[in-house]
């Protein structure tokens, strides 16, 4: 496991395109976005107060103020109109441009009108006090938002600010998702008959791709037949980034999507099997530069496989070089573990009250999935837990 | 903080709708979904194998294999067309119809072929082993999802395996987002006049409010008019859900916005201030049964605030009542932080090798929250936190 999700990293990336701000959550820089002038672009006040020249202030105090005359106001959003000259004050909003000849602004709290048109001023300020420089926030140049890393609310916020409203981002890569079986019906089968059931895979296959931030492509249902699996593999090829397939259960049915999977094209297979369970009937190949995956039948057991494999391979595609934390608590195991050394066991669990209490169930099982909170992750070096000991718990968003 | 997170309860929800499964990740079920059918619907084998009866299969071993006669094969997906008598196998493939008389399924891997037409088994199998009963993931009238938990991938394909496309959900909250100042202008603003600043915080929190679930609505800037704002809000109230206003930070704009607010209906204003830095000049209220949230002018204070006070409410509208789990991480603080007592603190921090270093800067500076990689929460009752001292940092995703 640990070989395929460091190894396993194909090269292909999705092109470049421009996207409005309003549309930019989530989604990957291409490049560093870089401020085009300083931000905030003007020395501002931090605070409602005075504009004045700190040197006016020193040695003030509570029992012996200092006395400035007011000579004028500084509006929002407007230049001041007015030069601070010694012995001189000019009332300030926050946010508003610190007038020439000011270097500081002195807290409204610090202040008293002592007659009309004179303020005493209790407590000195230093230069730079309650003013934001003109460079503050950003120097023109200076990288804003890094590439690579998923756009956040507040790196929107950022980009607004500096009059970025178009972002070059990568596409998000197209997952074509297959299933496979003739047992399998769509989800809007009414009445199964005998030995059918739903597509269950696709649908939650298609949410794990959007949270990787792919776009999923329903490439169907496809019978057992190898040459149908291969003909809509190639179909799908062209207009792929990634392609997920999940394979059937048994083991002929594998072996045929293998095969199907190695006449795609070059390079072909990387691994066919993983030392994970569930999941161990995991494939994966690239195929004419395009990454596929294919998945184990059980619902349960491709979901696991595709959360630990497939998404990283899904963001890689789209550019994504820093993974978005993961949700994650403490709880102590309520129970012994078992696991074989070399395979690395997923766990799905539920959590309360500092306490993880498996879940079993065949993984043919959804049930298990949709009952837990969570999974842990018993590593492969590992021969199992004891119970009461504490383990990390990643949460299911 | 602690009375306005509990106590701020505002009783909205928003109205009922159906959606398309392929539309439903993280969309918030009104009701609990139950199971139409038993699931899987039949009894399956979970291993390829025979079908057999296991009493058949007792005592057998290595040295001594039982032998039963092959009377057919399972096709997946088909109804078997054959009955296990006593004696016999019938040929399975994972996860297909268990055959009438079979009550277990031996694997492949403890047989072997003997002659044409005849298996040796070399392990017993107990009644009920290798297969999934009809009922085991679901019964029918089970719920197989709760109502007020957003729906989750694997949910969404529990859901398909039932045959449940279409889920009823709450709508998404409409959350109307003001800004208010004379200063502020629209992010396209390619050239500020002096005093102005493009507009930050709409657009960081149109996607705060898409990550609560909600649809945020453009309200557009306001200026600094008492008047202008009453009649935005009037406009807003009937198709908004919840109301947020950046509500400029100088004390006598903050003071207009509440004045405003106060006037919109009842019952009104719910508290004005909160002991948090930043974020103090915060305003809760709710007029004519819509949430108002007024947030201080400082872009970066305004998102603080909105993430703790403004995400809970937007989720609350949407029916959502158990909040998503949040990324975050154990780190040893870098250097000491002073707080107030009475006071919630939020610092924002970088997290590197196990250390959380806080980023400094002006609450002004936008910069700060973009460096950061989460934040920390020093709680109202702590005087502050020493340096080494270990804290869990809110990651950002």
């Amino acid at each position: 496991m640990a070989e395929a999700l460091a190894g396993f990293r194909p090269a292909r990336r999705t092109p470049v395109e421009a996207v409005p701000l309003a549309a930019a959550l989530r989604r990957v820089p291409a490049e560093p976005v870089t401020a085009p002038h300083p931000l905030p672009g003007f020395a501002r006040s931090t605070v409602d107060g005075y504009a004045v020249r700190a040197a006016d202030t020193y040695g003030v105090s509570e029992g012996l103020p200092g006395y400035l005359t007011v000579t004028g106001a500084v509006r929002m959003g407007a230049e001041p109109g007015v030069t601070v000259v010694p012995g001189a004050a000019v009332a300030m909003p926050t946010g508003g441009v610190l007038p020439p000849g000011a270097d500081a602004v002195v807290m409204i709290e610090y202040t008293a009108e002592a007659m009309p048109g004179t303020i005493e001023v209790v407590r000195p300020v230093a230069p730079g006090e309650g003013v934001v420089r003109a460079d503050e926030d950003a120097r023109a140049g200076d990288i804003i938002i890094p590439n690579g890393r998923p756009l956040r609310p507040q790196d929107l916020g950022m980009l607004a600010a500096a009059g970025v409203t178009s972002v070059r981002v990568h596409a998000r890569p197209l997952v074509t998702i297959f299933s496979t079986g003739d047992e399998v019906v769509p989800p809007g089968t009414d009445v199964l008959r005998p030995g059918q059931v739903r597509d269950a895979t696709a649908a939650a296959l298609a949410a794990l791709v959007a949270d990787a931030g792919g776009s999923p492509v329903p490439g169907g249902i496809v019978p057992d037949d190898p040459g149908a699996l291969e003909k809509a593999l190639r179909a799908a090829l062209p207009a792929s980034d990634v392609i997920v397939i999940s394979a059937g259960s048994s083991v002929g049915v594998r072996d045929e999507t293998a095969a199907a999977v190695a006449r795609l094209g070059p390079p072909g297979i990387w691994c066919h099997g993983l030392a994970i369970k569930p999941g161990k009937p995991t494939l994966l190949a690239e195929c004419d530069g395009v990454p596929v995956i294919g998945l184990p039948g059980n619902p349960r057991s491709a979901l696991v496989v595709f959360r630990l494999i497939g998404a990283p391979v899904v963001r890689l595609a789209g550019g994504c070089t820093v993974a978005p934390p993961e949700a994650s608590t403490r709880a102590r195991l309520s129970r012994d573990l078992a696991s074989a050394t070399g395979r690395l066991d997923v766990v799905q669990v539920k959590v309360g009250a500092g306490v993880a209490t498996p879940v079993f169930g065949l993984s043919a099982l959804l049930s298990v999935l949709t009952a837990a909170d969570g999974y842990i992750i018993i590593p492969e070096e590992a021969t199992g837990l004891d119970a009461g000991s504490e383990v990390d718990v990643i949460l299911y968003a």
